[in-house]
């Protein structure tokens, strides 16, 4: 709980009616996307502007409070859960649109903001913000920026650290800097930007942004491929990168996956291939045209038993939003559904698939798999009871092992969906503890009193012992 | 000097070849490109692997020795110098190219490769490294990613920064990390990789990088557009961005500097224009010719008074090679040559043209002003002499306002060269007395000893007075 001396400070920064600490608003903020994770905040608040932000920051430093800044919640790594309790503090006051550059093709928002906001403003002016995470209707960019959202165009167009030109930043500290500018070269001392993207939250408070745009693509055509077999679909994968055509997505969903989905969004998916390519290509028109044409006979050369083009944008669409419906659809089936992101190089693709599927085997857990197989960024996901203690340990050694194993591919223990608490006990496999020390270093350098989003990413000191969460 | 005890424990390390002490390599490496910075090192050592690299790093930290890792010294900021004497290490031996692999589409380096090298050995299996310093010929890639290179590219294609997914480091202390790898998705901890990328050596050592290719793009047209003044130019600039084209190049020379490149060069450049924009477009065959026309149409409406697309390849080549010796150029005409590198946002190009323009005439200092017009970094060129120490002061003086005016039109200090020495003195302009304080942090945190690179950025402590060169 606050002291009440806190509360009245805080009260008398952001005003009376933007400091919650009634049990109902504690609650809904406890927990965030992540199964498995809840912490009750002790309070939550909403500041108007970078100012009262850093008045939060300066009263949170004296008294050693932690501060969770958050979006909508949606990341799936805990990064937003209270773990340490503190304050929450949201921005729904800090949500605007704060000017669209055409000259110089540029967006400049407040953390607030809606992500599918961004790219409709962007679309209204012939412009394009490209980063489409799966929750992008509702997550806000402040959180995006944070965990350094991923999303199904990153194959081409890269992620939304590739987008982000411009900070504005309450550092832990209490000081207000801004890094960057509506500029492509920027070399002006370290590039901190790129350093508070994906930072998640753990090194002061993000409240402005300038997002670079680009001219939105002329033209777009979206496909299907099937296969009968994984390893075929994984193969053309590869085949068509080793072509040097790179689409603007690449999406891959096994059979359980496509016949939830199915069941879900109604549209006539093919329920009987084991494996399903969702391709698309954007561009101009004839160079999609041309890309469409060679993917297809890639495809086929690969072993696709069936492919079908989206005779309309409606037809494409509802495709693209049944994938973008697989989490939701699989997340119906049982009570807990883990949505994980091993990564690794997508040369490897044919090989973690068989991996996942043989661990899944191994440990008798059921995991379907899709994902952003242009990148190599795969999400297993486990369908599961969080109440069933017996068989969420078979779950935490099942992605034990496949983390190990993207890593031992040259891959990642998570493409886009950050560290935060859930992976925290996996963050050295990737990095080493030379790699965390060095981290741990960077943080206690901005944040000597950790006062910024603790008890994620790494642990304290090198001497905490990593707990495994069960 | 260093002691004997150092030079032994050194020599054990690398061998007695691979330190060199003699008054002729030390004064080889007592200066890189940049105008009026001259130290000398210690000695001179050339590690054959990453484990002679963390030795030496050990060994200069018991010792509190600087170690200034440098390329082929061709940073235009002092970026290489060897201010406070120690070490300088160079990659002789580092120099290979490990590995291309054309399924995932990167290359792995040692940092003494050739920037050209990797360009030629990714065009030779049809991809493409799009990065192109002024000095690729010369300049090695770990030098590129320590300074995060620019180049006339990077309007379409990013920097250095964008083509960096992994980096093997020897931290200051000792310790070996390995970041990112190859994957387009990656967000396991701190974005160490772009952390490293433009930290001008002062945070370790780089000793292996896995850079993005991309397919090689299909075809490109190169066209020249003649103004009678430097507005039109800079407002047909505007016109193609806001236009939503994004030209391969879009360059920029005054006329000083187009009489100095033809004088040099001899091809036939058009003496008479008071601006010429460079212009190449590359990409798909029927793109390209489409963007061409819609280039050559918004050069006209925006007053160009000619306008030529090269006929052949080697007309084309000849225009973008006259280009690229726009420096050595104008450094046959003065003893002494400046080089800089503001930057500002597209729509400001024409005001800081301007401003260049009224900045030199104010202190009656000759410069001519070339550059990445397209990504609004500009290249105003002084020519002058060293050994004028009143017109210097002018020189100086000139300047300083002229980073100030760039950053007021929310522009920086720099582009693309860094920070180095050189620019030091103005960092507080872009990134306030907060963001410095914030960069220093992280410095201490990685380097405590402070041997890494020592001098430049900023100053070691706060309170150190900020001189500037004179």
């Amino acid at each position: 709980m606050l002291t009440s001396e806190v509360k009245a400070k805080l009260m008398d920064v952001v005003g009376v009616d933007n400091v919650e600490d009634d049990q109902a608003s504690l609650l809904a903020y406890s927990y965030d996307s992540t199964p498995g994770f809840q912490a009750m905040p002790n309070a939550v608040v909403s500041p108007r502007d970078k100012y009262e932000v850093a008045a939060i920051v300066n009263i949170c430093n004296e008294y050693q409070i932690p501060i969770v800044p958050r979006g909508s919640g949606t990341n799936l790594c805990g990064g937003t859960t209270p773990l340490e309790g503190g304050i929450v503090l949201i921005f729904k006051h800090m949500n605007q649109v704060l000017e669209l550059d055409e000259e110089n093709l540029t967006i400049t928002v407040q953390p607030g903001v809606y992500t599918k906001t961004i790219l409709d403003a962007a679309l209204e002016v012939g412009l394009f913000y490209p980063p489409d995470p799966g929750s992008m209707h509702i997550s806000q960019i402040g959180g995006n920026i944070s965990e350094n959202s991923g999303g199904l165009r990153g194959l081409k167009y890269g992620v939304t650290r590739d987008y982000v030109l411009g900070l504005e930043i309450v550092l832990p500290n209490g000081e207000i800097i801004r890094t960057g500018g509506k500029l492509a070269k920027d070399v002006a001392g370290y590039d901190l930007t790129r350093l508070y993207v994906g930072a998640e939250g753990t090194l002061g408070v993000i409240t402005e942004a300038t997002l670079k745009l680009i001219p939105k693509p002329e033209t777009k055509k979206t496909m299907l491929a099937l296969y009968h077999d994984l390893e075929a679909a994984a193969t053309t994968v590869s085949a068509i990168i080793a072509n040097q055509i790179i689409p603007a997505t690449l999406e891959f969903l096994d059979q359980p996956t496509v016949r939830v989905v199915e069941d879900f969004a109604k549209i006539g998916l093919p329920t009987e291939a084991a494996a399903v390519l969702l391709i698309e290509q954007d561009g101009p028109q004839e160079v999609v045209a041309r890309d469409i044409q060679r993917i297809t006979q890639l495809c086929r050369e690969n072993g696709a038993f069936e492919l079908s083009v989206a005779k309309s944008d409606k037809e494409a669409e509802q495709l693209t939003e049944a994938r973008r419906s697989a989490l939701s659809a699989l997340s119906r089936l049982m009570p807990t559904t883990i949505l994980e992101d091993a990564t690794v190089p997508r040369s490897e693709i044919a090989n973690m698939v068989n991996a996942i599927t043989e661990i899944a085997h191994k440990y008798n857990v059921n995991i379907c798999t899709f994902g952003h197989a242009g990148d190599g960024n795969l999400h297993p996901t486990c369908l599961t009871d969080a109440r069933n203690t017996e068989e969420m340990e078979r779950v935490e050694q099942a992605f034990e092992e496949i983390f190990a194993r993207a890593v031992e591919l040259g891959g990642t223990i998570t493409g886009e969906h950050g560290v935060g608490v859930m992976k925290l006990p996996y963050l050295h496999m990737k990095v080493g503890e030379a790699g965390i020390e060095a981290m741990r270093s960077i943080k206690k350098a901005l944040d000597p009193h950790y006062i910024m989003n603790p008890g994620k990413m790494f642990t304290k000191s090198s001497r905490e012992r990593v707990v495994i969460h069960k």
